[in-house]
């Protein structure tokens, strides 16, 4: 192996963090290498949004369920799928741009993903901790408006980034097998299903967010409390009109 | 520093390999890795397709508009948004899962790709050289059928792997402060695009993309030869009716 990455077997995410800034060099050492990410056609249509000021983290933070981090964490990192500055580049130079669809959204937000997880490896390897927010597709309308966001532009995820000042246990993962199809897709058995999940189910955890929560399945956890099909369908219906909103829904 | 990241600065994309193969211990390793990756709730809503028979790989050739390196590459990962074992799972215990709507496909495309980007910064800090194919989300329906892909799961990138049997020039990016909003997104002035991509438009080769393709600027390559409205609107159209087809629509 030329460069060690033990770093990425032994990560956890990180959710408290010490009163210490990240220092700009660091920063910006950080994105340039997630500028080198592949982005499709080298079209690099993506932004990312540094936040650090107080007031707009004070904001941020109920659209990300006044989840700690946000006003925790001393850097917050928006990543958008951003075709605004491609587009403004084709029609100053007369080029007619064709990405007001939903395939361009789905480009765009590619390489912001893309981008975004180089950029949490190079902060991990520099022992900086990091925590996605999954909130961010749930309240991108509200985010929009926050962080002034154009059309044809649409935060995909954001990372709260700082250093830790906690080493949390490592989550259970899956057997790999379970995320492993070789050659084709093997459709799972429902013995499969039992076996991959078991060790899961067996958890201390596990069994304690079960009986927090009054369910019987830990399953039940995910489906009526957690990730609830009411909330999932609130949430699609919102993020759609945002694409529809920011200019990506005229095929 | 703790860990060198300095390959990820280096870094090029890699479209020509070597005959040797890439041994599964090493691929097992790298998995294992991209497998600690952040997936929403833990819940790890992605799978990964290994494809080295050649006889798959001549089918998805085509898939993948004859891009060489499908055939070329010793390892084909086929990375896909992968609700259908979660689903299978709630199901077998008494939990009725809420995820047939485009929030649950936005967050299994998510998991998929994080988990892909740490896989290539992995495989590249060994040595390996990977290419990325966008074309997966153009002929996603095709790619299902090749791959026996089910319902509730939809492929979102395709990584060719190997080791570099090239050592092309790196491409051009944009300067990084294109890239940052500092704490809002500052929305860019028509002098502010010129300059950003000024650069670009100098180079040797964009000269040369523009006198090939007989256009007048190098933003009209983009437009009317590399990535064409009348494409994307047809690729939208075969995409949105994948995520139909694959349950991803129902709210």
């Amino acid at each position: 192996m030329k460069f060690n990455t033990d770093f990425l077997l032994q990560r956890r995410t990180i959710r408290k963090y010490t009163a210490q800034d990240v220092p700009d060099e660091i920063l910006d050492e950080i994105i340039a290498e997630g500028c080198r990410t592949s982005t499709t056609g080298n079209m690099q249509v993506y932004s990312i949004i540094v936040t650090r000021d107080s007031s707009l983290k004070q904001q941020l933070l109920p659209l990300h369920f006044n989840q700690g981090m946000v006003t925790g964490a001393p850097v917050v990192l928006t990543f958008c799928a951003d075709f605004n500055r491609f587009n403004k580049w084709c029609l100053l130079n007369n080029a007619s741009p064709g990405y007001d669809n939903f395939l361009s959204f789905v480009t765009a937000a590619t390489d912001a993903l893309l981008a975004a997880q180089t950029i949490c490896v190079s902060a991990e390897a520099r022992g900086l901790g990091i925590c996605y927010l999954g909130t961010t597709t749930y309240t991108a309308n509200k985010i929009i408006e926050v962080l002034r966001i154009p059309r044809g532009v649409v935060p995909v995820t954001t990372v709260t980034l700082g250093w830790p000042a906690e080493h949390p246990e490592q989550p259970d993962r899956l057997p790999a097998d379970a995320i492993i199809h070789r050659e084709v897709y093997s459709d799972y058995t429902d013995q499969e299903i039992r076996d991959y999940y078991s060790a899961k189910e067996a958890r201390e955890d596990s069994a304690r967010f079960v009986r927090e929560n009054n369910k019987a399945t830990l399953a039940q956890v995910f489906t009526d409390v957690r990730y609830k099909k009411a909330d999932n369908v609130n949430f699609s219906r919102i993020l759609l009109q945002v694409l529809n909103d920011q200019g990506f829904m005229n095929q």
